[in-house]
């Protein structure tokens, strides 16, 4: 029975792929990938890549994707689809899982490093945060989604809302977070180009802060605790070489 | 200058280890780790391996887990620190930092597979969820959290709460929770060992699910979706050799 493995590629340095999206990596016969993963990832691809074109908050292509892993997955042994971060955070993996089932592929996930685990940040600390929560800033076909049941959260990571984030530091306050809670944004985290800009929510909502796209945007009292050590308790250098 | 690695070990599965996670067992003259980091993980390390003892919802013991990994710290040139799952999700690793870094260690944290990325349920999809919220059934000196700033989270997951799943459920059912919400209980996934127990949320809060602890626990609808079919979309076979 044809085969598609679902595959995270982790947050960015090609060193946190896992050893498993490494091995099927080398051995796979094609490789469909999302236009975010890196090239130093990518490159450790020995069949034939395929880009499917997806940038974050693209939509309308998911059933273009949809047929071209199928039509892959029907003339290859197997084939791996790769995605940033973990494959069932975001980013459609449950829709292309349940799409390949329904057609008789058979589907295995290959968990990821998220990019949220990879800000240098705990999500959760004594006395501060028990837990946290995480949500996307942009739905599947682009609207806006529902921030109240994430809001209270102590720790709240925002994914895919660099570009809506005045419009959700606006409605965070709205829903009760303070002004001056500490956020912290980091974009290519674990890469050589990772950019790291703290500031609170009130200059966010006012429209103050400049961030590149795509980051992951967290909030609270974590980011007051480590947000300036973050750099010194490190993560992985970009110049590793696999 | 000392150096100690905060590693993530993954949800089990040696293969789901990251490629630096990996390079550092096997470079590291000496290894501290939890207890519950699986055998197939401990034996990829080529240096000393050291017990820390600590196992889910201990408390008490941080302190002399500090003490050993300064004192470690200061012999070797570097230290492993091994942690299931991700450093910075529970686990206390924002404290292990923190600590080190008050003592003049560098801190570098490798970041891994959060033993949630691993039940093979997406934890976000399409008109079902838009985010998720992670929370501990236990506070770090024992004690009862707050389930209030999580519960709403359409896709909620619960860490360490095996042992108190029913005050859990009973507490999340009185915060509005639908008693025939369906949840997921996934023990020891991504392994041999892997037991997977679906019960809805009335059922547990009735005392009448039994589960192996520790497990991680899904709730929500992404379980009636994916619930059935989370062992055809299936996770890493537990035979893989490194």
């Amino acid at each position: 029975m044809a085969k598609v493995y679902l595959v995270g590629a982790g947050p960015g340095d090609p060193e946190l792929l896992t050893l498993k999206a490494y091995r099927l990596l080398k051995e796979a016969p094609v490789v469909l990938h999302d236009r975010l993963v890196g090239k130093g990832i990518l490159a450790l691809a020995r069949g034939q890549r395929v880009d499917v074109g997806k940038s974050e908050g693209e939509s309308g292509k998911q059933e273009v994707i949809h047929r071209l892993l199928l039509r892959y997955a029907q003339a290859y042994p197997f084939v791996v689809r790769l995605k940033g971060g973990d494959p069932f955070v975001l980013g459609r993996g449950g829709e292309e899982a349940l799409f390949l089932a329904a057609h008789g592929i058979e589907v295995e996930v290959v968990p990821g490093v998220s990019s949220f685990l990879a800000t240098g940040l705990p999500l959760t600390h004594r006395g501060l945060s028990s837990g946290f929560a995480v949500v996307s800033g942009v739905l599947e076909g682009g609207g806006y989604p529902d921030l109240a049941p994430f809001a209270r959260a102590p720790t709240l990571v925002v994914l895919m809302g660099v570009k809506r984030r005045v419009w959700i530091a606006q409605e965070l306050l709205r829903l009760g977070r303070r002004p001056d809670e500490p956020t912290l944004f980091v974009a290519e985290a674990t890469t050589s180009r990772e950019e790291r800009v703290q500031a609170a929510l009130h200059e966010v909502a006012a429209g103050k802060v400049a961030v590149s796209s795509p980051a992951v945007w967290v909030l609270g009292e974590v980011v007051r605790v480590f947000g300036a050590r973050a750099k010194e308790v490190s993560l992985a250098s970009a110049t590793v070489e696999v």
